[in-house]
């Protein structure tokens, strides 16, 4: 169907299409680019306030990252982890939501300009568009591995898993076989922990009756971390356990371990080939590259330094919040977690609506968990370490009540108690 | 990654690559052609027989197409409604589940060919590959428009319903907007009905706050039917109740109509132009091609008529099932419904267990059902017919407790139950 999405003619030099939605504000424009948790919790702070709140994000909907794991090895439906961002704000009648791609911010105009010829102009900017996976300068192994960022990768890990069984059990060849049924993981992360202990979960026992030449539970699944230990941001207690926990779901835990080559067929590192079907990177991330024109100092993950009240240095009211973010907090970086980008956005929000200047954000710790297996987990909360099956469940109700929405929040705890009963993945569909 | 999946040495002019699944069977092997209603339920049927049983599709899931037009209006996520073939028939230790697409029968050599250049050998064929979208010889039809057969067409319409929202909310132009806002259905059997009445709830109701710009309330929604009424096969009361519960909900029903013309920007109708942002097609449907090769009878719908036992005339045990078959009953072709189909998969798969000639298959009507809208359905059974709330608590009841495993009963009854607390439509994710 045709036709330009509007009409409006392009007069002078200044002309462009404004795409901010036709409300008021009596204090200017703040425009907010990503709705990820920080940018979603700027603008909720935001609501009711005096500005014109614009929020601009690619996707239509927040997405509960921590849970993405789960679709990605068909124990949720995308559905159950993400929320319409207009559903979210829908009673926030100041903040309207752009679907659209940044493409460049113009601090000069004072505006971001979008992929389809529109702009938004803004008198704040607040940048919160996350992190992506990086490859240390290898771009060619993000053709060859599949990485946990959006919706369509989880779904696409999970098709491409399901399918190497299917091919498994149609292959008569052992060799071919036994490397369709190997799955590497890089990167020994919470994201790779998780994956790892999900996917053994998955192979083990709830593919166990389903196919009749190959048996899922003799899939092969090896997870290769750089450094000395897993959960390197844990004590080092929990990374311990997690090692423990995961070999006895049997998959094979190689620390100290570098790849040194990614290709179509598996995986070389410290100097043994791994043939594998399926090859899942959860190794580093770095900073979108939206805000790469901006004048501003970056560190080695390309996040923009920004001062105690997550403005830029030297820039007029431009924010960065988030894994876009660095900042130091007594001599460390915050890490690059949903908390963090959560405080900071509630954080910013609340400022602005004052007047005067912003007081500095100072992150709470509230403890940061990863799950190994569906009675495993491991929990950090400052000096405090849990393991273990109550690791587990604070966990659990940890997250089901970080979801942001409250019909999410029921349907996820009781497709978590179904689990917890029966062990079915239910949600496994090939696209 | 390479190879190819099978290593077998074509050596004579018989040979193939074997794909049934290695499991014994001493009567000799029955090939399932297509897992829908009819496909899983003569598997099920045939569970622990003496039979070899190979049950081939395409996806690798059995769907529950009754509720289908609840995925592509965000009502449902797709694995509420689908469930692995291969779990389904887990326990069943002599049935075997490929995923492959059939491209041919070999009556000769009694075997079905696949895409992979891998075959099926059979002592019994079972064809039951359903039905799919006719266009009335329009095949450019297809292409400008949307139909409702799998998942991915249902989170295709989706996706591109709500689309159509956001462009129109980024929209100036009043005329492009009114285009953009409306949805034009081709069809006034269940589907139709089905999905006007839910379009309607989602754009009247569910969106209702979520835009600055556009009011989704005002999306214009036209159903258009060829015949005197909508829901020919129920009783003429409820085709009435139909027309004027959707006429409550602001659809526009327009009987009598045919359409002469689809296009990129709309459709032409009984000489009226509507421009259109969305054009659903729900019109007519006819065989899967997959049965063509076979010298047998059809119909107009090219589906193939079948003696009393279900088998196809004048071959040697190849029986034809579902939407595929045509069998008269009482001087009546029996409808292309779900329950006729899992009723002939049933009485197959019992009547093959036993020795000696298969009785002839009776349809036993259990009623059918469409829903209008959150309160509202229609239900007929035999001479009865109900309509309104009752209806739409039995069409609850019933299709629940139809959807084949247990977990999704809960789940789906769940969020029927929290749906009906809250208007709410959650799945409302663009892909």
């Amino acid at each position: 169907m045709t036709g330009s999405p509007d009409n409006h003619p392009p007069s002078a030099a200044e002309a462009y299409l404004d795409r901010t939605p036709p409300l008021a504000g009596r204090r200017g424009r703040i425009v907010i680019v990503g709705g990820g948790f920080a940018g979603l919790a700027c603008a909720q702070a935001l609501a009711g306030s005096d500005w014109q709140v614009t929020l601009l994000d690619r996707r239509n909907h927040h997405l509960f990252q921590p849970l993405l794991y789960q679709v990605a090895t068909a124990a949720l439906s995308p559905a159950d982890i993400a929320v319409p961002l207009r559903h979210l704000l829908a009673h926030a009648r100041n903040v309207g939501t752009v679907l659209g791609d940044a493409t460049d911010i113009n601090l000069a105009r004072r505006r971001v300009q979008l992929a389809d010829g529109g702009a938004l102009p803004f008198d704040v900017l607040v940048l919160a568009t996350g992190s992506r996976y990086s490859f240390f300068g290898r771009e060619d192994w993000r053709s060859r591995s599949f990485s946990l960022k959006s919706i369509a990768d989880a779904r696409r890990i999970r098709s491409h898993v399901l399918k190497r069984f299917e091919e498994a059990e149609a292959c008569t060849d052992p060799e071919r076989r036994a490397q369709l049924l190997t799955i590497v993981i890089v990167g020994g992360g919470p994201t790779g922990v998780e994956l790892a202990g999900a996917l053994a979960e998955l192979a083990r026992w709830s593919l166990k009756q389903d196919f009749r030449r190959i048996d899922p539970a003799t899939t092969r699944i090896v997870l290769i971390e750089a450094g000395p230990r897993l959960l390197a941001a844990f004590p080092a207690r929990l990374g311990d356990y997690a090692t423990h926990t995961l070999s006895s779901l049997k998959v094979e835990v190689r620390l100290n371990t570098k790849v040194e080559e990614i290709d179509e067929d598996g995986v070389q590192a410290a100097g043994n080939r791994i043939s594998a079907g399926t090859i899942l990177w959860a190794a580093g991330i770095c900073a979108e590259p939206l805000g790469e024109s901006l004048p501003a100092t970056r560190d080695r993950q390309k996040r923009i330094e920004v001062a105690a009240d997550l403005s830029v240095p030297g820039l007029d009211r431009v924010y960065v919040l988030g894994d876009l973010a660095h900042l130091e907090q007594d001599g460390e970086v915050l890490p690059a977690l949903a908390q963090v980008a959560q405080q900071q956005g509630r954080h910013l929000g609340r400022e602005l609506r004052k007047d005067g200047p912003a007081k500095p954000f100072r992150f709470h710790d509230r403890g940061d968990t990863a799950v190994i297996g569906r009675h495993a987990a491991v929990y950090a909360f400052g000096r405090w370490g849990f393991k273990g099956r109550v690791a587990w469940l604070l966990w659990g109700v940890v997250h089901v009540f970080l979801l942001v929405d409250f019909e999410k929040r029921m349907l996820v705890s009781l497709q978590w108690l179904w689990r917890y009963l029966t062990d079915a993945h239910s949600a496994r569909l090939i696209d």
